[in-house]
């Protein structure tokens, strides 16, 4: 993972420009904020370039797209590309809709991503056409487990040789890939399920990491999927000590990124590095 | 009250559909959550009919209604009726612009509502076209109280008949009433009237029971009026406890959803319900 | 200050309108809520004009403006200034793209502000076009220091006398500013800078004060920028005491200001007024 993750994201302040949905736009302003760095939404095609230009990263997330939006993220992704900015995708829901599918395959053949975040089965929709999306959620049948562990870690490292990008699959493990090696991290809680918005949140956090540090994309996704697994692992710690719910829970999760720093992060990490040649 | 509602729904997950206003749709999103169920939120035209179809309920809350979303509103409540999926209608503000009020008559003549959740004076606006609102809030005028009660739920009868729908009038005191019976429900606290909100999260929850339960929609609706009051007066008791305020009242609000089950349901509801022909 | 602002509002219960950004629109409306005023958000062209006329004052809030909502705000704003409503500018990131400077540009022109209210570096971007904005927040070289605050002063005066509206500048510390006088204050705490939301916040706070008293939006603002930081001290002091984090953070601003009354407004004011001849 990289090193002194927070202190450089805490120093340098990465300003992430978001074209998300309205749904969670709200938590992932204060979550970006809470992990250090400063957020902007802008998601008019009359300035999403230029917003773009002035931002460390770019965050797309399809959550709720619309047709003013689409070309949004078409224009500030290219912008980003010209500009070497690290762009993000999740693909939020993407297997409900043509509409969705189309617009991640269209983003996917236009825009160079550095990352792209997703469940199981949004990743799986986006290699094959097939995930059996829930609504937003994961399907039963695409569930990462122990057992199909390595079978989900060679989709995201074929995803990754076709997209360039750093494929992060979320779930009850979590994986992270790049061509050559792969990370499988333990941390989080099931109450992160249980709210909306743990997704987005995280993809935003990717985004300030990557902001922080462009050069070291892949560890930049392990160390934002450990941080947000250990704020659940806190979220849920206190929910329990005083007898809360899942709003309070959100409300914890927060709280532990704004109080996270690199030597909690390298603490309680549960992150095992695998040599993808191996499998 | 329909049994077990509770057990159902968070053993089926119903996905539910908003095309919703973007101020609440967190709070709409995180109280579904809550409840057991899962939502999406989408709202254009080019999506709206494929997500429906993919759900177990529609709920159209015409909050911030645009242009755009209210085409949206029509084809994804076609689709409903199409695959006969329940559609709750939130006529919010539904006084307070031509707009709203045109989009709420055409929505109902173009759509069979499953269920119709408003204040005293959005329900009279509705059904007389002479509700007196007060910006998205109910006037004094119009207000529900033990003097006009009869009165409130002859209303409510009489709107029933006109559009199929059963109709459920919330405020101090809430009235769900089909052609043939009524159910006076006295759940609730005044501080849910001191966050923004709670309407739009109630009528989603009423989207999420129906959805479990479509069969039985009069049920579903008094179950979740008075799981909503419950959940206000728990929230209340822990801002009373903790020396709080409003914010920390939502979010307790959201907690004793996700905490609730049938028993607490049961135990706590003060619901009378009576038979029509009575009246 | 105004006297009894807080008592005002309360009786009064002023409704306002608000066309913002859907970052934090929901914070808005509960803040709204908690001061004792009653929000509606509407941002569609074929309704604003009847919302506004409806209403006790509209806040203009750019965050998230687009092709859709830009041509709502100059209708509302018309229509506010033809019926003496006061209308309340916020310039989020004016200084981030052209299409937020025109729009902000364009609306000074058409409309008749009561109040603008921004950053040091928003601000100067209205008076000078060369704001060195960073993102949506200050720029270390904008800031507002112990240094410079004189010079601040002569700017929002300046500002003021173009544009016949009251200046509010926030920061570390605070200027209101008209043509004759000007407040210094001193309230708030650092924390607030690092949730999403606090200046859209106050601005609409602001737009319920003026709604309730237009004819001293002067007293209006100071009160509104006293409560606002009174509530930040208040909240990073629950925040201190209960070992939490930022999100907490922003809860306990709403719950201080849904809790605050004039007594406590005056008491915990640190506000000092000068008279602009001395400058």
């Amino acid at each position: 993972m990289t090193e002194n993750i927070f202190s450089k994201v805490r120093n340098q302040v990465p300003i992430v420009h978001n074209i998300t949905n309205y749904v969670t736009a709200n938590d992932c302003a204060n979550m970006l904020l809470a992990c250090g760095a400063s957020p902007i939404m802008a998601d008019d095609p009359a300035e999403v370039g230029e917003i773009t230009a002035c931002c460390h990263s770019l965050v797309i997330n399809i959550g709720t797209l619309n047709e003013r939006t689409i070309p949004s993220m078409l224009l500030a992704g290219r912008k980003a590309n010209e500009l070497g900015i690290p762009v993000i995708l999740d693909p939020v829901g993407v297997g409900a809709s043509r509409l969705r599918a189309q617009t991640a395959f269209h983003l996917m053949e236009e825009i160079r991503f550095s990352v792209i975040r997703g469940n199981a089965s949004e990743i799986r929709t986006l290699c094959y056409g097939n995930g059996k999306t829930k609504g937003v959620d994961v399907s039963e049948i695409d569930r990462i487990t122990e057992n199909n562990l390595e079978q989900s870690v060679i989709v995201a490292q074929e995803f990754c040789k076709t997209t360039g990008a750093v494929i992060v699959i979320t779930g009850i493990i979590d994986i992270v890939a790049d061509t050559s090696k792969a990370a499988i991290i333990r941390n989080g809680h099931a109450m992160m399920s249980r709210i909306t918005g743990t997704g987005c949140m995280l993809t935003s956090v990717i985004g300030a990491f990557c902001g922080a540090v462009p050069e070291h994309r892949f560890e930049a996704c392990v160390a934002g999927v450990c941080a947000m697994g250990i704020c659940g692992e806190l979220a849920y710690e206190k929910v329990t000590e005083r007898n809360e719910g899942t709003a309070s829970f959100r409300i914890h999760l927060i709280d532990a990124m704004s109080r996270m720093d690199d030597e909690m992060l390298g603490q309680r990490s549960r992150m095992e590095e695998i040599e993808l040649r191996r499998m």
